[in-house]
C-alpha cells in the first residue's frame, strides 16, 4: 500500500523546494491537506502571481514589480555610487542598515568554478556599461566575505580599473556585538590589518 | 525600501506553513522567483490537485483519491481486525512493517484537553458503528504511546467494552536496535511489565 497518486505527486513536488526534505515534504504535504481549500488556492495563487509580476530591474537587476525598481527611479537616491551585490536579498540587507543611500547593481551570484558559474554567467556586462556611460564616482563591492565573494570582488574590481572609477569593499573585522574569544583568525587578521586611529571612526 | 507586494505576499504565505520560519519562507520565495516558470505551474497545480482530489475513505476515513481507499476495498484484507491509528501517516508507517494485513479506523488526532481536542473532535462514532455492525474480532490501538495516546487509548477501549470485542494494545518495550543505557526509566519499565517467555516470541 503507497500514498494514493495525488499525495505522492504533492511529497515529490515539495520536496524539489531547498531545504525540504522527505521528512518536511510529508509533513507540509498533510498540513495542506487538511487546510481549508481557500488557504490551498490562495497560496497557489501567489506562487503564480509572484512568479508572473517580479521581473529583474533593466538598469540594476534587482527583483522588482516595476520597472526600473523602486530603487532605480527614487530620485533622492545618489546615482553616482553603486552598490555591487550577489542577490536580490543582499539589496534588502543594505538596505535594512539605513546607511546607504546609492543605488545597486546585482550580479546574480559570484564566481564559482566548484558550482560551474563563471564571470560570464554574472551581470559584469551591464555594470561596465553602466560605469562607462554615467558619471559613477565610486563602486562600493558587497559581495559575500567568502572564497567566492572574495574571488568576485577581485574581478569586477579588475574589469572597472581601466575606468578610473573609485571601487571599494566593505571593511572586514570584528562583527558589532560579537566576543572575540570566538573570533575567528582570518576575522581577528584581517580586523587587525584594517584598524583605524579612534579619532577617525 | 521593502520587498514588492508579489514578494512579500509569496513570502508571508509560505510563512504560514507549518515549520516553515520566517528565514526559510524567504529563502523559499526566492527560489520560486528564479525557478523555471513551468515548474512553479506545476507545483501550484499539484498543491490544488492534491486538494481537490483527496478526500477521507467513507469506511475508515483515511486519505484517498477512490472511495473506498485502497485497503478498505482491498478483498484480502482480513476486515475482522481493525486498527486504530490517529492519522492518515500512522496507517503508511503500519503498512511499511509489513506485518499488518487488517484495515484501519483513523480517529483525526487524540484526546488533548491542551490543545482543546475532545472525544468529540475524533471520529469515534464512526468506530462504534463499525465495531456494532460488522464482526469484529480485534481493535488493536495503535495511538502514539505518549500521554494523549495513552489518553485515547483508554477511552476508544471503553466506549468499545459493551460490545464484547477483543481490545488490544501495541506493546510498550525496549526499540529495537536500541541501547539499554539510553532508554528512559518509563520505557523500560513497562518492558519489564510486559516481559514475555523466550519460547512463546
Amino acid at each position: 500500500m503507497r500514498y494514493p497518486r495525488p499525495i505522492l505527486r504533492l511529497i515529490d513536488e515539495l520536496g524539489k523546494l531547498p531545504g525540504i526534505g522527505p521528512k518536511t515534504a510529508q509533513r507540509l504535504a498533510f498540513h495542506i491537506l487538511k487546510a481549508p481549500r481557500a488557504d490551498v488556492l490562495n497560496l497557489a495563487e501567489t506562487l503564480i502571481e509572484a512568479r508572473d509580476k517580479i521581473r529583474r530591474c533593466s538598469i540594476c537587476s534587482n527583483l522588482t514589480d516595476e520597472d526600473p525598481c523602486a530603487i532605480c527611479s527614487d530620485p533622492s537616491r545618489n546615482r553616482g555610487i553603486i552598490c555591487v551585490v550577489e542577490d536580490p536579498k543582499d539589496v534588502m540587507v543594505m538596505e535594512r542598515t539605513g546607511e546607504y543611500n546609492g543605488v545597486y547593481h546585482v550580479l546574480g551570484g559570484a564566481i564559482s568554478p566548484m558550482e560551474g558559474v563563471g564571470p560570464e554567467d554574472l551581470r559584469l556586462k551591464e555594470l561596465v556599461d553602466r560605469v562607462k556611460k554615467q558619471g559613477i564616482e565610486e563602486v562600493i563591492i558587497a559581495t559575500n566575505p567568502d572564497v567566492e565573494g572574495e574571488a568576485t570582488a577581485m574581478y569586477v574590481a579588475r574589469i572597472l580599473s581601466p575606468f578610473g572609477v573609485k571601487v571599494t569593499r566593505l571593511a572586514r573585522g570584528v562583527p558589532v556585538g560579537g566576543d572575540l574569544e570566538y573570533t575567528d583568525e582570518a576575522t581577528l587578521a584581517r580586523a587587525l590589518l584594517g584598524r583605524r586611529r579612534i579619532d577617525e571612526q
